[in-house]
């Protein structure tokens, strides 16, 4: 059997430590993956514009398949955000981030139970902005009929997929009638097609209001790109953190780049104690993409199961197991 | 002495019953107040072009001082928002809201005593919106030097007048670096003025994961319109609900506008079932601006006394008091 090629983004900061558990947990579950491993450049690219490199691209382009870890984008030299320049050049619409309890780490809610599905493309990330006169600023909220139907179409072919019962589309309609309206509109003409799916629609305040009261009156959520940044991040907290939260993102042309959301922490770089976690879960929803289902089932029970125990649990959920300890851990779950 | 006259709209749905558990407990307290009463009519009012009356806003502007119930604007005849009219047209520049848990009352949370400051009048709010070819739709966010100081310059007053420690500005600046840039300007140049108190900047997502997991860590926040309809729903919710949750909004000429932020919930209106204490609380909040502190000890104390003793409780809170019940049992509290 030929392995698969998947392209690896170690990333900045603690990126390369926690890949490198990543690259130990697939060799100790026998995951046929072939890595390509790609750093971001420190000068530009002239064939991207950017510090991404065009080699890098190609790859995740040719593979159709990726990981990436946090990458940090130089401040103060003009360098546009690295994880945007990615979503754009990869044409990633959809943020997808699974949100679960974890077996045995206790937060204040333990019915969390759900998905936010995020576009990824427009809105309020347009980067359309200008002075319309000396102190008055005006940026501009795009919302489009096709990236609406692309991420509405993805949210609810992921809920029949995945057995879920109802999706949820969070707008502000009831201000911004016509950007919000279009959202909601596209939603609701994809919902016709899912008669067994329930479709609701909930104003964002008010979801933000019944997540922290009963977050599990939400099953998939789907929304636009600054509503689903800022609910992506509170579900999120409500589980434990962004160190614990899978996510994945869906490109153009079937291209899937796992991504662990949380920041490089270049306070702890280098220190080995950085927990690999939300890497990990990411890789497992890569993993389920290629339907290497038993990998994932096996590599997903692994990491529960050492979190659970709790005797090699990293600093920041209260133990003191370096990043290689917990690995380690995992490793010999399998 | 002469009694204050404050306009009082008891607003549609729930609003009247809750009103009258106002008026009750301020006839109880002997809180020098004659309320000037004003409901939304079922006409335009031709001199305001809304269903607001020219005499209720007249009402308003003379006394300087106000609450307000729940105003459920007509969906599908054109009707702009209530709330959003009476915004404009008072100049209601900031919504103002103390999240602290109500003693007795149980959440997942025990240590939120924060408040949320945030920008009423423009941002997302503008309602400049346009189709800019079929498929493609944008919404306007203004920002502007003005409204930003205006908010800033109240939330770092307010939190020195209330003895708080630290101001946090919380924005997507990296994302909408004009607009939400120059929020922060803003925000900066006053947090110069008062050496005293802390100022920090946090990043919207981070700010709602941070919510969740620890509220504790902020005190006051101030931030543009859309956040902070989020943020302050959120927090609303960390502490039981829109039920339990004062505001008051501050506007041009030192107008004070205080409002129950819940709906006008149609379902239980008329049942003396509704839970007044939002609109108690808000009431709490408008005497602390008219400096009769004494009252509003007392009507504080007894609201918090009636809720923390539990006998007399209204649905909502998971009990079978009436609101008329709750409000005799404040009433005999006092
Ligand atoms: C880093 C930032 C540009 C990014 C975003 O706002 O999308 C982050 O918050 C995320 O959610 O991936
Ligand atoms: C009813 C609606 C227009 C309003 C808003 O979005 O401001 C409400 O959510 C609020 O917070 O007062």
């Amino acid at each position: 059997l030929e392995p698969i090629k998947a392209t690896l983004f170690p990333g900045d900061g603690i990126g390369p430590e926690i890949a490198e558990s990543v690259k130990q947990v697939f060799r100790a579950a026998e995951v046929p993956i072939e890595w390509e491993e790609h750093f971001v450049a420190d000068e530009v690219d002239p064939r991207t514009g950017s510090l991404l490199t065009w080699e890098s691209l190609e790859s995740v382009r040719r593979n159709r398949v990726g990981l990436k870890g946090p990458m940090a984008t130089p401040i103060g030299k003009g360098h546009r955000s690295l994880n945007l320049t990615l979503r754009k050049e990869l044409g990633l619409y959809a943020n997808v981030r699974p949100c679960l309890n974890l077996p045995g780490y206790k937060t204040r809610y333990d019915n969390v139970n759900l998905v936010t599905i995020r576009e990824n493309t427009e809105g309020e990330y347009s980067g359309l902005e200008h002075q319309v006169v000396r102190g008055v600023v005006e940026s501009l909220k795009i919302i489009t009929r096709q990236a609406s139907l692309r991420v509405a179409e993805y949210a609810f072919h992921y809920a029949k997929m995945n057995g879920r019962q109802r999706v949820s589309s969070i707008h502000k309609a009831n201000i911004m009638r016509k950007t919000d309206g279009l959202f909601l509109k596209c939603c609701r003409e994809v919902a016709e097609k899912y008669p067994d799916i329930t479709y609701e629609e909930v104003i964002i305040d008010n979801c933000c209001m019944m997540l922290v009261k009963n977050p599990s009156l939400f099953d998939v959520l789907v929304m636009p790109n600054l509503y689903g940044d800022i609910i992506s991040d509170l579900c999120a907290g409500l589980i434990g953190g962004l160190g614990l939260t899978p996510s994945c993102n869906i490109g153009e042309g079937g291209i899937i780049l796992a991504e662990a959301v949380h920041g490089s922490a270049p306070d702890i770089a280098g220190k080995n104690l950085a927990n690999p976690t939300a890497f990990l879960l990411s890789s497992v929803m890569m993993l389920r993409h290629l339907n290497l289902n038993d990998k994932a089932d096996r590599i997903h029970n692994a990491i529960l199961s050492t979190i659970s125990e709790g005797q090699y649990r990293t600093a920041d959920l209260g133990g003191t197991a370096s990043t290689t300890d917990f690995a380690k851990a995992i490793c010999d779950h399998l």
